[in-house]
């Protein structure tokens, strides 16, 4: 029943691995690294997540190395990353503050177009896999979330997944829509779609409205 | 003969999910996350070292994702650091260099029972798994030191298992305890509790005495 | 045709294992870390990087974690490194300056040669586990570059991947040379000990030339 989504589950993993690995070049653009310094990092950032889940799942190798069709986007969204940040700095002389802000928003809408896509295609191949409801609700948040983490940490950054926006819960809602639909066996091509978008605007919006769970305390830095 | 002590290494497990999910939780709140945030973090300590041991033994998908009984310890962890801390702060209002110094030693406390719960239960499930005497030892370290070395790395500091006390040794110790008595079968649960123990107690005394291993030099920094 | 190469596999592995374990051993003691510490962050540089390879591959417990053949080479040079370096200090008194940039070279040789090892071996297994030849290549830059990034990640640096002399580049022509002869059916040793040379040359002229990859654009430092 799941496994006639293929090709859905494709689409939606293509279009995951594109847009990470845009955030991910574009972190690294911002890093200053080289061509492929951008290339690595966007294809970490893309291919990372799946790579993870694949792995979980005991599906080896993970298609996030063997297939052409996943790797293809994420070479191709590091090198036009590099390529059009180039061009732009010659037509658009930003200045180097607004240039950043610029920059950061860009990797936040893409990374949300990402986590969207990935929570619903890694709650997907898990059902797919027979992992059992909670395991698909947690490997989706683990896809959606895993390849951002690993750009973040090997650019030398604190992952998003850890910062004060809400950034898992709208994965876990997505993922847990998924793993419901496909228990109740109304898992159609528009509910899936349909996760998709809410959570996209669910991370968006929390974006835009700085919308945050609470905090325990705000310590300055670490205390240790 | 390993297998009958199966509900003997969940509760191992759980034990070490939950006191390693404190940690990351409390990790979590002096770096000023959210409840996301300490949650994930939770997460990640408490079930970072099983995932990855059951990766590398090949059992997937791994208890830490698709067992409720682990996942809900470290939920639980992660939830209540959180509450707690917020709790004290209003009842206890330290100083806030007193407060860094508690949650520093409640944090090493806490994960030295996890280093020594999860050396004997990593070897254990490795030994379950014919996985010969040498990868026995050796996932016990890996699962003993996984899920701390994860949480430090997510949260930007340098892991644990780096710093300066013994910290690998005791984990080595105990590990090896369980398969030198799986080999000569005399794994009784007294054993599997004082390989338990023993790795506490070494690991409490190296921080309470500050006990090192050598260093070959003291350099300031990162002078590359 | 591949497996009765495996004795040139194991040797490739050994020799790689033990570079890569140097190098870590060297990072471990410019960064002040114990005894403990120097060992580890070797056994991470030297086996991180096929383990990962065999992780991917479904090859578990992966030869990294099982294999005392690979094993002990890894802690050899962790000890090695430790005891050398604390005589060194004695009977060389360097300028800390001087001493920082000995030991960064060194570590740039050692970890040239890993890179070149294990590019070709990681090819070379996944071959063996008939992993399609894209997947190969790629398993060949991971097994090459990723003990490295774990070494660098685990030690607080940006990994070595990401910097800007070519490194991904050399592992990735090296592979490609592996994955071609076996189509073409001319995998002999000597091939096999070219592709080596071939990684190494490219890789210590780009260090030694500066040889890099181009920039979209140079900011300083991280202005998120």
């Amino acid at each position: 029943m799941v496994t006639q989504d293929y090709d859905l589950q494709l689409l939606l993993d293509i279009l995951g691995v594109f847009v990470f690995a845009l955030s991910g070049g574009l972190v690294a653009v911002r890093k200053g690294l080289d061509l492929v310094g951008v290339v690595v990092l966007a294809w970490v950032a893309g291919l990372g997540g799946g790579i993870m889940r694949d792995v979980l799942l005991g599906d080896t190798p993970p298609v996030g190395i063997s297939d052409w069709r996943l790797l293809v986007p994420a070479a191709l969204a590091g090198l036009g990353t590099f390529l059009w940040y180039r061009h732009l700095r010659s037509v658009l002389p930003l200045r180097a503050d607004v240039r950043a802000k610029v920059i950061g928003r860009s990797v936040r809408v893409l990374d949300a177009g990402g986590l969207a896509l990935f929570a619903v295609s890694g709650a997907l191949k898990a059902l797919e896999f027979q992992a059992g409801a909670l395991a698909a609700v947690l490997l989706g948040v683990l896809t959606a979330t895993g390849g951002g983490a690993l750009r973040d940490v090997l650019a030398g950054q604190v992952p998003e997944v850890l910062r004060r926006e809400l950034y898992a819960i709208p994965a876990l809602i997505g993922a847990t829509l998924i793993v419901v639909g496909h228990a109740l066996d109304i898992l159609t091509p528009l509910l899936i779609w349909g996760a998709v978008a809410l959570v996209f605007v669910i991370r968006i919006a929390a974006v835009a409205l700085d919308l945050n769970a609470p905090t325990a305390l705000r310590t300055t830095g670490d205390d240790r």
